[in-house]
């Protein structure tokens, strides 16, 4: 860590701060460039609090030297990860979909899209059964009798399912149940939950929150990891900014940083990003260009009758037809070992 | 809700645009605008999906005729919500100050800033026994040994205290031991923690998520009202921008506009927002002056010793020269009977 | 346009609103949908302010029943525009990419990176003579003389050229040498320039501002259309975002989005958008899944000693692999005559 | 300027950048920290290009030792700077209201609207001649006529005129007849004008741009600055975020930071930034006390007639309770030598 001195601070402020320093254990090495002075600090700082060395008035500000992630970082695990879970792969040269309803509503429904999903290709089974709704008027999801309906799709299809968890009550039958257990965009910095999934060291797909920074979703993903999963998915789905044509603002740049800053597998989500069905396909196959593992698409059958966001659905032949189109972007970029473009 | 139609909607579509109102028991009345056709929709339109309809292609947009929260809002509740707890009033006409340090620490640090800050004129203690914190290797506050000195402290000071609750798993001990039980940023979409601290009938303290619209917020306190509590407490704490001068920018303007939809006291946090002690005096009187019901500040002793947030926190000294200019502006401003400016 | 009343409005300030309509020779249609009335307006409405609808008490909002653009939208112009610059085709099927570096620095690497842009399959030449710069310290570009190296660049390879004008005071030499001219972010809502530019009837790039709405950059183009120039070419850049990881955040929706509402042509700018290098090919490839209609690529053969943005340049080599990459997208997915994926 | 090396840094790539640095007459002092190393650089830096360091791939990040500013900095003007113009006082402990209609509509609008709020203690007229209309069809101002009648009203009544311009074609009109010249918020990076307009040497009232950051605010001022005038009035006018419910977010953090790095007085804007005149009371006097040395407030005779912003205009009679109560607060804060709250 570095601190850059203001240019007018006093002596007596700054003797205050390396005793301070030095009463933590850490070195402070003085460093003098033309008219400013800084400290390179040196010991371990990893839990030296930023913020205690503001409140000193000789501080300018302060230059981190290294990310601040370790577990979900490149630095110690050079290569990518690559998971299997339930006899598929995601991470790596790999390219999996998740794809599903964004509600499971019945039985025959569930079915019906988890055939049509695997037949064009999907690896994974989405489905809301705890649903995160703005309003407490909406419809919730189905709870527990959701997670029935998914498990009897899975044994029908061979898929395994992806659901999201909203809350630490229900961590027994997701443990059982799920084989990817989703953290929402609204619980990416729910600690306590992030440490509770990350106990149960079964896979995560952890949502980028609607205003969180990539830094951020990789300190969350460190959570779910120091909580005991290793096996975090980090999913792009869209940021909020002033602009009105999309329910959020799909940040593609996510995926090359992401990919090059943690080993950890990078999916991508147009479907809620956009909240539009007909953005999805192109943003799908933007982000399978980018270089992306894997994309969640949400597929009604019906999305007019949808009891959750039909407008960000796409049919089963529209995802048929996306699959085909991301197919064709893989074999054209990424035929060569290696994965990546 | 009012239905735009597509100026090329074909009649097929709008013919089964309507079959499916009809089906959900809603009248559509259609209007002819020059060249663009709408439908008015009346009957039990509450939990009409819009995203239902914007499956629809003939359809354009929707526009609302109504705001989506009822309780919250001061439609059924035209006056002022004014609280008393633990015999100190917030709401109205009253001004009521929220003051301690960002963690709890220890009971000689709690003890000695709670007797300042009450002595200075604050009306409620605040500090943190569960802290939410970016990074899993932050001190992430001292658990219930918080809860126990909070109440010692509110023992010695009669200060009620207001402290947040980041899991469901701690209801109990918040239920019996916490006076004003606050919901963090991170957790204003935790759904199920919003029900949850509701069902206890305590006043909560509610607090806007970072990036989360007005019209959030007051779904987010329909969600704990309907849970059981009708004493929401709002909090503007600012929202995530480009600006990096400030952690987040403070957005004063939701105190004149959360006043005028909504019956529920409104308090600002000029220490979170902006994250910088230097400027927590001139914006938590703006918020003053702009009619904010009350304030949280973050009052230190120590700010380059604390454990948290040091870098946003005040002194003692510095809180009663703020309250005593916050004080001047009531009085110039609010001396009629009413309290609005 | 249609007036939403509020539920308690009066009866005398609606009959105040209706009077004031009626003198701008405006139908108000009263429809009563529950317990809501609102007004829907017919005849000559384009002029009409909605300031001045909301000045009136007994308004609630205001919803709109058409798109503020005429000439930029696809309305009235239903096919996509393509425009034959300098033997060169952009809109439509085609795949046209400018590329060259940021600044003009001299007539030795202006033409190096132009031949070597143009052998990788570049349709048009850019650099900046006049350079928008943060700081008044900077390099500002060499003005006339950076006009006169582009001519002698396009003299040598055909390649048309492209190059921002800042100021209407250089409004001559830009009718005369340059192909299209481009408007930069900065200048997106310089109404005066926008209009000048237009009436030189030459094509205009159009640059997306790092706050517009994608409304704005169309009614930005209804400017220069109205200007007198039909040749707008509508550039996606990147858009002002909290995420520090990227200089801005490249907007993709932003392509297929504006390709359904206008019909002019859109190119993508991953270099400015990004401001990495690194990121570049990436970002390319996912506007080109995307379905844009080209890109601008900034292209440097020593960005360490680039004057300007050498950050977000890539060298010839790289782009002749993006170049390569790209056009393996566009066969995988554009085979088929039409164009869009 | 420090320049943060990568962990994995090669020696060969960090040598080379060293040449580099050296070719430029800068001295790169080697620092180790743990395991990390960083460049201290001394010597001339200020044209130092960050972007070319960025290029090096052994560079990590940069971190700043200085502002980039000085003519606008305290650093070589630590006094608060005090405008005289025209016999009014703005900057240091004085605090001058801007008052008037959005637009110059006739003589009789605007004699009338500059004679009341005069009488409420307004110390500057402003008007729009020149108007930026998001739509080309919107009413773009009286133009020259515009700027007759204000100086009409400031030969009636004696204020000076504040009134923006948007073209340099106008410079030698706006030299003879304006006091202030204002800088709108879609010029704020209009670099040629900013330079154009600080060469007729008057006061300049500088708009912050939607998406600006206060250092590139700061900078802009620099370039007027550098042009020749070193009257420069900053204006916080509200930045755009995702929130719908004002037209953009007052940032009046803004006031306490620009006061403390600038010697140059601070206005705000609380009608545009709200676009809604029930806000435009609250939020001037949330500015006030936040320590501002003026506002400018939109004032009208008629709100519902006026041809433009009606919507945030309030009336003369608003106008005068708004003075009335802003005096209040400064009388409560303000009244010992020295100004700041």
């Amino acid at each position: 860590m570095i601190v850059i001195l203001k240019q007018d601070a006093l002596d007596t402020d700054i003797a205050a701060l390396k005793a301070s320093l030095q009463a933590q254990s850490l070195c402070a090495q003085e460093i003098i460039l033309a008219d400013t002075r800084v400290l390179g600090l040196t010991g371990h700082d990893d839990r030296l609090s930023e913020d205690m060395l503001l409140c000193f008035p000789c501080v300018e500000r302060i230059a981190h030297t290294r990310e601040p992630y370790t577990l979900a970082g490149r630095g110690l695990h050079p290569d990518d990860s690559v998971f299997e879970i339930a006899g598929r792969k995601i991470g790596g040269g790999t390219f999996a979909v998740i794809a599903g309803p964004c509600s499971v509503e019945s039985e025959a429904q569930l079915l019906s899209i988890a055939r049509e999903v695997e037949a064009a290709g999907a690896a994974f089974l989405r489905g809301g059964a705890f649903k995160p709704r703005t309003s407490p008027y909406a419809f919730p999801g189905l709870g527990l009798e959701g997670l029935s309906l998914l498990k009897a799709a899975r044994q029908e299809t061979g898929l395994p399912i992806v659901t999201e968890i909203m809350s630490s009550e229900y961590l027994d039958a997701f443990a059982e149940d799920v084989d990817v257990i989703q953290i929402g965009t609204r619980n990416m910095q729910n600690f306590p939950l992030l440490r509770a999934v990350g106990s149960l060291k079964k896979p995560v797909l952890l949502k980028r929150g609607l205003s969180s920074t990539l830094e951020e979703l990789l300190m969350a993903a460190e959570y779910v990891i120091t909580g005991g999963s290793s096996q975090v998915i980090l999913c792009e789905r869209g940021i909020r900014t002033f602009e009105p044509g999309t329910r959020s603002t799909l940040d593609l740049s996510a995926v090359p940083i992401l990919k090059r800053k943690s080993h950890l597998p990078v999916v991508v989500d147009p479907s809620h990003a956009t909240g539009d069905w007909r953005l999805v396909e192109s943003m799908a196959l933007a982000a399978t260009a980018a270089g992306c593992d894997g994309l969640i698409i949400e597929v009604h059958n019906d999305p007019k009758a949808a009891l959750c966001d039909g407008s960000q659905s796409i049919t089963p032949k529209g995802f048929a037809q996306l699959m085909d189109k991301a197919q064709r972007i893989r074999n054209a970029l990424f035929s060569t070992p290696g994965g990546m473009p």
